[in-house]
This record gives C-alpha cells, structure tokens and sequence, in this order.
C-alpha cells in the first residue's frame, strides 16, 4: 500500500547544514560552529522572568496576536529603534521567526504562485515557497573582495507575472551583507508599483558592528505599505531555544495574522511571552554587550581565517558568520565533511544556502575567543596550504 | 493600493466562540465557560522541571523530532495505553496539537483535494483544510435521546476521488462523543482500501469517565498505516499555555514531519519539552485526580442543566463539554451573546462546531463546582421557563 503525501512535501529538502551536523553530532570532539547559534544561554534575567511568570500561573491560552505587554513592548521597542509608531494591530506575536515566515508564505503563496529570493540564504524560506505550492525565483548577490551586493536590476527583472513577493534577509545569514537604505527604498518604490509584497526577515536587525540597528524597510514603509518584517528573539537576546519572534504587517493584516496564529499554533507559550516583555524592555545592555563580544570574534575570524592561502574572505557588516570562499574546494558538503574528522570542526557547508553558495563555507563566530582560536588552529591544515 | 492575499485565506472565518469571548472578556462579573480550558493552572510538579531545565541551561535549539527523551516518554505511554511499541521514527514532537494539525494538513491537502470532517467539531481543523486550498466536506454525526453516533455509510459515501483524508475528532470537541473501537476498524479498513488517510484528533484521549483511556486508532493501526494521530498536552496536563504535542505517524513519515517541524517552529520550546517528559512520566496521579473532579463535574451539569426545561441534553462520555440543545434557539451566536449581559455566563455558541452545531450550546465543565453552580443558577431564567 502507498502512502500518498503531497509532491512538494515528499520533496522537501533537509538542510545540508544537517547533514554535516547529523554525522558530527555523535563524534568526540568536534567544535560545532555549524548552527546559527551562540554557545551561551539565555540571561538570567529572562529566565527569571519565565520563573516568576509560571509561579503566577501563566499557564493558560493567550490571545492571538499575543500577550497584550508583549505587543506593546515590541510597538515601543520598534518606534525606539525606527522612529515611527507601531500601534497595536501592526505588530503580531509569533512563536519564532521561523513561524513568522510560514504563516507570511501561507498569507501569500499558493501553487501558480513565485517569490523571488535574494541569494545566499538560510534554507528554510525557499522550504516555506514549497510547502505552500509555490515556486522559488533565485537572484544572486555578487561579490567582490569587498562582500556582497545586490544588483537592483537584476532583482526587478527576475520578478515576473507570477510574483506575488520578494524575499530579502538582511542582514543575510550566511553572508553578513547588509542591504543599504536607498536600495531597500528602490524595493520599496518597485513594490508599491507593480503591487508585489516584500518579506523582509529581519532577525539579525540589531547583530550589527558600526551602527546601533541595521537599515530596515520598517523606516520606511508606511502602515498600509506591502511590507511584512519577520524577527526573532533568537539572536539579540540568545533566546534560541524559546521559540518566540513577530511580524509587523500592514494594519489591514492585523485580523489574517491573527486567524492565522489560531490555526498555526495557538500562539506561543504564555510564560514566554511574559518573559519576552523583560527581554525587550530591560535587554539592551545585554544586546551591546554580546554585539561588543561578537565584534571581537568576528575581527578574531576575519584577520586569521583572513590570512590562510585558501581562503577569501571580507569582513562581515552584520550578523554573526564568516562566509568564505576556499580556493580549489568543488564540494562543500564533502569538504565540510572531511573537516570533521580531519580538523574536529563543524562548519555549514556554502551549498546549504543556495547553488550561490557553492565553494563556501559558514563560520558562526558567536563562540568564546579560546573555542574560535582552537578552531582556526585545528582548520589552518586544511585552508592554509 | 491593494494588498493581495489569497483568497482562501481572506475567506478564513474567525472562530465563533471568540465572537462571544471577545465581547464577554471586558465585561464585569462573567463566569467564562466558552473556552476549552480549566480554571486550574498547570501543577506545581510540572512548572518546576521547567524551572530546573532553565536553571540547568536549556535555552538552545532542539532536535526537530523532539528531545529524544519526550520522544521516549511519549512512546512509553503509549505502549502503555494502547499495548503496542511507538519507537522512534514513529512519533514527532509538536508546539501544540493545532501545530501537528497544520503540519498533518501540509503533508496532505493542496488545491483540488478534499477532506471528510465529521461534525459537529471544533472549527480550526477545518480552517487548516482551507489554508491549504482543500475543500471541507461534511458529515454529520446523528443524534437521539442517548447522544451522537456515526453513520459509517455516510461517512464513506461522503468520500469522492478529491477525498485523501478523514479526520475524526474522537473524543469529540464539542459533543463528548467517543468512537467505538469497531467503528474505528471499520474506517480504518475503509481508508486501506482507498487509499486514504485518517487524521485521528485524539487530544481528548484521557478525558474519559468509565475507562482508562478512550478507544484510539493507535490500538488498531500498524506501523504503515495510514493513520496520522494527534495529541496534546493541554488537556489531560492542564498545560493549555505551553504549547506542547505530539504526532504520531507511519515510519515512512518521519523524515517528513521532522523537515515540517523545522519549516514550521523548529520545534517548541527547549525547556518546555523537558517539563512535558516529568508530565509524561510522573503524571498520572494528576491525571486520576483531574479526571474525578471533571466527572462531579459532569454529572452535576448534566443533572441540573438537563432539568431545565428548554434543555436536551445525553450525558456525554468524554471531554469536558456539556453540548446541549435548546428548544426555540435559532440563533446560538446570538443567544450566546445575549447570555452575557442577562446571565453574566460566557458558553460557545454552536453554530461555531458547523452547520449541524446550530440549535445548541457548549459549556466547559472543566471549572470548579462553585463557579459551575453560580453559572447553572444564572442560566436557569433564560433555559427553565
């Protein structure tokens, strides 16, 4: 007997940053760079925050579009970063940004549909365009020595008469590039114009070195704009492990968002949300602190890894990896394989994140100085020879 | 400008049992009985493995089918239940049951495929049909003086060649109905023999008064069979605002659901998890305990509500709802919302469970027998005269 499930869903790709973390997992020894994720807890001020939250008895359903404090919370800390307001009915609770995502794709996508994606990315959005029916329209950054551009005409042409969004993750995750205002302002001219929404994901928003928050298209689009941002706790405050993010939408949204919330999960856990309000609130000598260690790591990364033979390499604006390229590499999934038997390190391989990214390999450096510093050691063998 | 969605999802209907709710939540003195959820938050005994596993660190990213020793846990009570083996492969952690319900429909249903739903049932699953662009088809359960029972020939006439999957909700949300295991062979040969699926919602499986566990396609179906069931740790834990599930699923489809989980939440919480393994584990005094209260419960609410003259109501045999007819209503919704300003109780109007829940009311029991007495007492001028 057959066991039919759907032909998107049955060819579902697993993340081939799994693949190389699968097989390392079970090895002694390895230091695991390979997930977008740093080796240190959660603050003990927000945990205290979810302690306290289930001795009150936070433990039922909560509305929706979430924790009223927490929507509040998340309106404030936007218009303190953006200088615009964003009012209840603009901002919805999701139980991570990769939930944020699925329920932006289900608003969007369905078969007969295109998102066109800006490439290197983190595998999961073009997995959302599939789930849904939908189909994935690749736009390559360039790169020169200096990182990663977008080549605007390149994006408006790809976009065809089955586009219904356009999927940007800046700051990028692999690659650490930053998209520009007066770009993410041409987007925005071009999707107003020909009626196409924009997903922005903006998790590494506040993972930045030489400014307080990245450029956004929330500092520029209007309430009624096409405009959905997806972000995350997951980053800023190493919250990883609790599942908690949100999504500012247009103000007509606000009604599909939270439907959509009901019929995903019901909302994230009540004693998370309660301890999301602290995180916002009273997390950001947390967040400058752990930007000011990532900087060290990143300028650790960069100048060794920087200085091996096989190696290109320009220095991350954002986010917390080191996306390089290794001269003579043809496989990266075998590459990052034999790493880790050879070299006892786990990498992602460039692949995972588009056929871009093939000759790539992704560092997180979100690692203590002495893991980084064993780990480069451990890699020099293979990339400085 | 527009802001084009698609139109299943603009078409998506907001629960009616929040339509009262939302009315009723700012007003002064109601007894709140609409929602599916106890007045009891979840034991001290549960809260504080989620307190230890924070205070030991467990804020990182989990494994996408579940922390292995959930998956073990769950298995274990089922072989416990149900006198079979669950391992690994075979069942999924969710963030929720509505989560494993989503990720279940996005497995299965797309443009062009229907799904059989027996009715009167809680209104999201169907919403999750048509997130998916599936078609609902509906059938309904027939009653008499002694309560709900399934046609079997209306259900399988009811299934077309769009047909790929039958969802039972059994015990039932709203109607404490509970499937007999013969009925449930019989469907499950059906669906053998078709080809299709069962999508078994059996969150209620514990909530029952004169056995020790309800009836479950798990006791019937091997390894490979096409039954997907779906379960929850809200109401047997009293865990509603943790969001934690579990689906349990052929073998085949254990690389499926454990891409879906990543593409969907990455799983639910890291610590939540470790708090549903002590639920698991140490639970069942808990349960025992809950399952007495809900049965006085029961049977005061049958007794004095099935006293009243506008009422019929059966004695239902699982779940924590009362669904009950009342002479001359037309229009529940708008019954329900004129209850809570002459009654000051908040019920779910019936309309919301789909066109054969008209005519009726839903009252969670799940309250303490002051409060159920205190609504009875309100209720009697509007449902005696």
């Amino acid at each position: 007997m057959t066991l039919p499930i759907r032909d998107p869903i049955a060819a579902l790709q697993f993340s081939r940053i799994r693949a190389v973390s699968r097989l390392g997992m079970p090895m002694q020894g390895v230091i695991p760079l390979w997930f977008g994720e740093g080796d240190v807890p959660t603050p003990a001020f927000i945990n205290d925050a979810a302690k306290k939250a289930l001795d009150d008895g936070a433990t039922f359903y909560e509305a929706n579009m979430g924790h009223a404090p927490l929507v509040e919370a998340l309106g404030a800390y936007q218009e303190r970063l953006y200088k615009r307001p964003f009012p209840r009915g603009r901002i919805t609770v999701t139980a991570s940004g990769m939930n944020a995502l699925i329920m932006a794709m289900q608003a969007l996508v369905e078969p007969g549909v295109s998102v066109v994606v800006v490439n290197p990315v983190w595998p999961n959005c073009r997995e959302t365009v599939h789930i849904m029916g939908g189909r994935v329209i690749d736009v390559e950054l360039d790169r020169d020595e200096t990182g990663f551009r977008l080549d605007l005409d390149k994006l408006f042409d790809a976009c065809d008469a089955t586009t219904r969004a356009i999927f940007i993750n800046s700051p990028g995750n692999p690659t650490g590039w930053m998209m520009k205002s007066d770009q993410q302002q041409a987007v925005l001219d071009f999707a107003r114009q020909r009626g196409l929404w924009i997903i922005a994901d903006e998790v590494y928003a506040r993972l930045v070195y030489d400014r307080p928050v990245a450029p956004s298209f929330l500092e520029l689009a209007g309430p009624d704009d096409p405009v959905v941002s997806v972000n995350s706790f997951s980053k800023a405050w190493t919250m990883t492990g609790w599942r908690l993010g949100w999504i500012t939408h247009p103000a007509a949204l606000s009604d599909t968002f939270e439907k959509l919330v009901e019929f995903n999960i019901s909302g994230p856990a009540s004693f998370v949300q309660r301890a999301g309000v602290v995180a916002v609130r009273d997390g950001e000598p947390f967040v400058a602190e752990l930007i000011a260690r990532y900087r060290v790591a990143r300028d650790l990364v960069v100048q060794r890894l920087g200085a091996m033979r096989r190696v290109r390499l320009a220095r991350p604006e954002a986010a917390f990896y080191a996306f390089f390229a290794v001269d003579g590499m043809k496989d990266s999934l075998a590459f990052a394989t034999d790493l880790l038997t050879t070299a006892k390190v786990g990498l992602a391989p460039g692949v995972a994140f588009g056929k871009g990214g093939e000759g790539h390999l992704r560092l997180c450096f979100a690692a203590s100085l002495p893991k980084l510093t064993e780990a480069l050691d451990r890699l020099g063998p293979a990339l400085d020879r």
